[in-house]
């Protein structure tokens, strides 16, 4: 790798979501560089659409572009599928998981973030969060072997177990997820069983701090606990979880006080939405760099997103920490790495061409979550008071903007298909169960005490 | 279950296939029945283009819809999540293996088949088989990581293992794989890769007998042999595998004498599309009846799909060999599957009314096999010499076939809209490696001998 591109300035960027595949894309339009793009996955995910995967509206290929097919035409940028886990800042090179070395002169940090379980890693085998196309089938299986499993459950007790889920966590994930949940229990399966009525579930969405959307104003979060409420989903803020096992999950009430009383919540299927932890490699590149990271290890940078005392590291997304305005960083949105993505590619060019380098200019484009069917919430600043909306008006801007950040444009055909077919019919025809197909085995029942 | 159902007539269909389907279609339109239609999976399977996601044309969701949605709306069929593993033949009763035991007047065997691996199940983990969406996906990831590997292994001979591709068995599964194993290297990816050519690949399609498509005149599989090798694919037909490891195919030359040489082919992908064999639970039937089988261990069916000793229990699709003419059984198409199922829905309907029952008489709509990109041959009887095609009308009248068969009018939009679009941009834009996510290790180069 090293000799074919010596003449040109080599850039490694690691991490194929939304600020990766932006900086490549930017970068791949000078022909003075020579991108490395690495990924562990050999595709760009749509994330904002993941939890439609997980509800079965979607199916996983149609959010999802293979990164090869991106770049076929920019023949400086290189496609590697390998797992980035370490770097020499001095040597600046990163080793991958199996074993090849790549040299960069200017590396991208863009590897993102998951859900953190405070602590509580073994929640995860419980609690499965949603990043990736494989936990959304999974989750999916979840949801779904849960409602067959409640069908075919004599014991109502039990049933009403298989019949209870919990979201825990109130950001726009867990808002999304429990909507969905809700229009799936209400309207989308209400015909489709015998002995249940999947209108009887039980969805809770629980909050450790006193709102939803907590980025948002306070009015929008009003806006969307009541629009949960009419979907059927019991909304409870102050609510922080402390257990969770395999047929429960335990909160505390009284307001979430330290020594307050808790509660067991009886449920089968609980999905993790809270937290933010960044990946490995993010980590190695602190620990060698010798960086500051927030509390979540996501990497502080400067106002030009590079590491001050190493300038030729950028980091961008939701593994960095970037300066925004009164203190606060941008959010964790597509938008904050696709706007972090071309800046770091646009500063990269000028600092090849000699040109100075404006400081980043994080610009809010607004926010908007969905929630079921034709509701949802928007705060969107720069419309003013327009910008403020809750329903049917703010599930429109949801579909337009989502529909036309697609990449790919049979995606896009296909996405919009789909999503007129179920808005007409009120289905979801991606509710495939893969992978461990059967149910677990019934019980007998508990013997009385 | 018994209770509430005893005064109609019950038919438990086992299986969710074309058989399944139809069979349950028919009855579900009549009140005198109770039918329920039990599957290990939730959703029913198009099982002719499960080759088009193995090869990444089209996503899971796409050819699959769940039974429970299929037949919502149909009050007196019951859809149930589970494996049949028993009979009890005296007391007209399955058991499912998580222990549920149903009864029934009349029982639908409509399991299906798997490839056989002739008694070798130990290659199965070298060559997986194309049956299932897990299936699907297993070889898609196979197929994907291969380039991958091909892309970052530096050894020429290594990096020819990863670029060779074996498909076993000529029938139409081993045909359609192979011809899009042969577009996917030299069109799909045509551009994607920057070490290596794709169009470099080695595709072998290894056949026992002397020809591909056995169920098709001879011309039909000159024209298919032709057409596979204007896509790039070697066929070699005389040619028995022997045996399989985890990096190569042994197979017998001298158009395969007992006695013959063999030679050992150095690949990393290999694929099964050869043999019949039922599944477990048609086993179970066969012994708990006392039916004849042949040595697949198809049942032997009457000329009214029933077993001849026990006229409550039909088998149709694959499971069985039904009578056709001239001694010859109807073949194992989708075709017979359906034909069979509506067959046998009708003949139930007759019965419980006193009517007479006709024999069965399958109708040979003929075949159609797609070869690659514009390209197939079809057979069909009816049409006389026009029923004899090969090349781009074959392809047109492939397509036609087949969406109107899909089931789900959003997946037949949806189908149509990804095939227009790979039409014109050769692109398939389902290439996802999911589940394990990462090459195998870059191996040590071996000391010179």
């Amino acid at each position: 790798m090293t000799a074919q591109s010596a003449a040109r300035h080599r850039v490694v960027v690691v991490g194929g979501g939304f600020g990766g595949l932006y900086a490549t894309r930017e970068l791949s339009r000078s022909s003075a560089v020579e991108v490395t793009l690495v990924d562990r996955r050999n595709f760009h995910l749509f994330q904002p659409l993941l939890y439609q995967v997980a509800t079965g509206a979607l199916a996983p290929g149609e959010i999802a572009q293979p990164l090869r097919s991106i770049f076929r035409q920019r023949l400086n940028v290189t496609v590697l599928l390998g797992e980035a886990v370490s770097v020499d800042v001095a040597a600046r090179r990163i080793v991958l998981s199996d074993g090849g070395p790549i040299d960069y002169d200017t590396l991208v940090v863009a590897t993102g973030a998951q859900f953190s379980y405070f602590g509580h890693d073994d929640w995860a085998r419980f609690a499965p969060g949603l990043k990736s196309i494989d936990d959304a089938t999974d989750i999916r299986r979840r949801i779904l072997i849960a409602f067959e499993a409640a069908e075919r459950e004599a014991d109502p007790q039990r049933r009403a177990e298989w019949m209870t889920f919990v979201v825990v966590g109130g950001g726009p994930t867990g808002v999304e997820l429990a909507g969905a949940l809700g229009e799936i229990a209400n309207d989308t399966l209400r015909r489709d069983f015998r002995a249940i009525n999947p209108g009887d579930a039980r969805i809770l969405l629980v909050e450790a701090i006193d709102r939803v959307l907590p980025t948002y104003p306070a009015d929008r979060s009003a806006s969307a606990r009541r629009q949960l409420e009419r979907l059927g989903v019991t909304v409870r803020t102050k609510t922080p979880v402390v257990a969770i096992d395999d047929r429960s999950v335990e909160v505390k009430v009284d307001g979430g006080k330290a020594d307050g009383a808790t509660e067991r919540i009886p449920a089968r299927t609980v999905l993790w939405a809270a937290g933010v932890r960044v990946s490995g490699f993010a980590h190695a590149v602190a620990e060698a760099s010798g960086a500051p990271t927030d509390k979540a290890g996501r990497l502080i940078v400067g106002p030009d997103l590079a590491l001050p005392a190493h300038p030729e590291i950028f980091v961008i997304g939701d593994a960095a920490v970037e300066p925004w305005k009164e203190g606060r960083p941008v959010p964790g949105v597509a938008q904050g790495a696709i706007q972090g993505g071309r800046y770091v590619g646009t500063t990269i060019r000028r600092r090849l061409r000699g040109e100075p380098t404006p400081p980043f200019h994080y610009r809010d484009l607004g926010d908007v979550a969905v929630i079921g069917r034709l509701a949802g919430v928007t705060n969107i600043p720069w419309l003013g008071r327009f910008g403020r909306t809750g329903g049917f008006l703010a599930w429109l801007l949801w579909l337009g903007i989502h529909i036309s950040y697609l990449i790919g444009f049979a995606n896009r055909i296909v996405v919009t298909v789909r999503w007129a077919w179920s808005f007409f019919t009120h289905g979801r025809s991606s509710r495939l169960i893969t992978g461990q197909p059967l149910l677990p085995p019934i019980e007998e029942p508990e013997p009385p005490a």
